[in-house]
């Protein structure tokens, strides 16, 4: 780079410090992330002196008057509203488990190519160098009036539910811990489908949820609103009921709103005529306990890139088989949910996601299968692009008709 | 949108408010705002499974797995390093002052504008809803390993210097509250050749500089280091001297090490035989107190949009004159600054940005003049695309020659 030849920094990437060809050559995910996944650009090029006191001062400056006479003018004039932090504190990345926040950043980076690509909306990674609730609030609160949304993401329960509850609380914006809600969304939309499949209402199911996380927290809640007959929830020790000692106080809510069949034993105890396996613990399920299952259940083994229960002994006793692998049919991807999600709850202006807007966010995913339904299509492919936009529609309609809508 | 028909979010915008004709028609400032000024958008594109599961799980794994073994891998396999927040509190936005987060957000908008055009660095507004320094600071440091460089904005004095010291002091990545150090360096690029004009050496010049906030600190502390002669700092009470019993820590300070000549009195008492006035504080001169300065003597009058001392008239005086206006020669603009001191700092991976650096910049932004100066050109245009990357190189230079690059 010379100093006075004309180079145009802006088409000259700063530089990463990797050459193509190295120890890490073989593996075509390192070069997708070589430099980053992500870029910031503004919507207009600057090449003029007009250009520049529009964008920058002089003419910022009429912009910035008009918003502090009426704040309301934030939502049209900057981009603060359609923007999406996806937040995360590295305490519980995929199955790495605590791995700090600059190796959680490639996950947020690409949770917000995501958010981009589906939802048309940007996002930006904010990870975080504390892991103290206090503190992660409190830095939240204090960033929040640069964002429309707070995607909050791989934070380690049970530190997630109260973080999550804290802020939904404190902020007037749309706040979800994805790890739970969009899960969870993702599972209710699924198990609809396979229920049609096997011609049974959800009331009439016996579901076994295997990991009391985030997601088994979040997919049991979502699954008792959504009319599901019984539900037995274990942790590492077992069953969830309300005679264990050991349980925190979000176990033991789950334990008084679950297993009205009394199983006090173990996860494959429970397994014994249970008509849905839902697995979201990692570990290994025996055939054996598979076995034991009514006739025509239904098994959702998610762990990655692992599955719970082995897919192909799986259909030996299932009706319906899901699993979180992109090679296999029935995959339960978030991206399913959140890109529709936080769309939808930013185009209506709507002040929080409530229980209504997630239920409805199940159902527009389930609906985007519609008749097309099969043991192997109970959800859609998550490049299918029609996802995103009936889940924004269906969001925003929920929002509005429980006025929580800032915006018709 | 219709939940079925293919709709594609990509391509449409979460919607703004507003409709073209409206209130806001007349003025293109408001039409260059309409839905924000940035967007983010991954580096390629995700159009199959396969591109799904490289950008996200389960090849994100991967990477995130090799960052966590080797953290100094972030560096090239995240976007971070690449990424500057712009970080206010808003309460000193352009000439309007405390106008709040929301408010401030369009400038901050148009910093990251610039940051993309003229560096080709991403940059994300960081707008916050706390203006206590202890909240900012712990703010700035959770959110910081998610950033390559801080770029505080718009945020008061005295608050800013007590601010920008403990981040500086906490973070590994460079911070620099431009307000301050931005505008320091495009002056004394521009005394630098406005001295060549008058053939006088900076040692020769005594300066008086109208403004101890921000700017007035931090220009009278590169001046300084510059070498400059004398210089007679004034507040709002008149000259900085150390018999003064109203001064704060940072202003005493200053006291300390300015006004050898021992001026006690206001501010036009000591432009009286002044070979520089460096406006920086509003308000309006009489052309008086300008008739008094020396012969041959330089004004830069930067208060926006009206100078304190108006062009035309303190053209019959002075050899040179600088403002901060766009339509007049010689704009002293902070664009010309941040965008290639934070690519060069972040080019060579500089844990802090150092005075060096601020003063090779200078040297770097008057350079690209070079034996062009004329009293009509002592700074470059604003859009010459040389300045970033000249600015860049000497400050990656210095950077390495100081021992805190990181990269070579």
């Amino acid at each position: 780079m010379g100093a006075n030849d004309g180079t145009d920094l802006q088409d000259q990437p700063a530089a990463s410090s990797g050459t193509a060809t190295d120890r890490f050559a073989d593996d075509p995910a390192f070069a997708v992330h070589e430099g980053g996944k992500l870029v910031v650009r503004p919507t207009r090029g600057i090449t003029s002196i007009d250009d520049l006191a529009l964008t920058y001062t002089p003419g910022v400056a009429r912009v910035s008057s008009a918003i502090a006479a009426e704040p309301e003018l934030a939502r049209r004039f900057t981009w603060a509203p359609r923007v999406v932090a996806v937040v995360s504190d590295g305490t519980a990345v995929l199955g790495l488990g605590d791995i700090g926040p600059a190796a959680a950043l490639p996950v947020m980076e690409g949770k917000a190519c995501l958010f981009s690509e589906f939802a048309g909306l940007s996002a930006v990674p904010v990870v975080l160098s504390t892991t103290d609730p206090d503190e992660i609030v409190a830095t939240v609160e204090a960033i929040a009036p640069s964002f429309g949304g707070i995607n909050l993401e791989d934070i380690s329960a049970p530190r997630c539910f109260e973080i999550e509850d804290r802020l939904r609380e404190r902020l007037s914006i749309p706040v979800m811990h994805d790890d739970q809600h969009g899960t969870a969304i993702v599972v209710l939309a699924a198990l609809r489908n396979a229920a049609r499949v096997v011609d049974r209402p959800l009331s009439d199911l016996r579901v076994v949820v295997a990991g009391a996380g985030a997601a088994g927290v979040a997919c049991t809640r979502i699954l008792l609103e959504a009319g599901v007959g019984d539900i037995a929830v274990a942790d590492s020790r077992g069953v969830l009921h309300t005679g264990r000692a050991d349980l925190t106080p979000v176990k033991r809510s789950l334990a008084e709103q679950t297993n009205r069949a009394g199983h006090a034993g173990s996860m494959t105890d429970a397994l014994a005529g249970a008509d849905v396996y839902l697995g979201l613990s990692g570990g290994s399920v025996p055939e054996a306990a598979i076995a034991t299952m009514a006739p025509g259940c239904i098994v959702f083994s998610l762990a990655n890139p692992i599955p719970e229960v082995d897919p192909e002994m799986a259909a030996r006793y299932a009706a319906v088989v899901a699993t979180g692998r992109s090679d296999l049919p029935n995959q339960i991807n978030n991206v399913l949910a959140f890109p529709g999600v936080f769309r939808g709850a930013i185009d209506a202006g709507a002040t929080m996601i409530t229980e209504e807007m997630k239920l409805a966010a199940a159902t527009a995913i389930a609906g985007v299968v519609g008749d097309d339904v099969r043991p192997d299509y109970v959800v859609p492919s998550p490049l299918d692009r029609r996802v995103a936009a009936a889940v924004a529609e269906a969001v925003a309609a929920c929002a509005r008709a429980g006025g929580i809508a800032t915006r018709a």
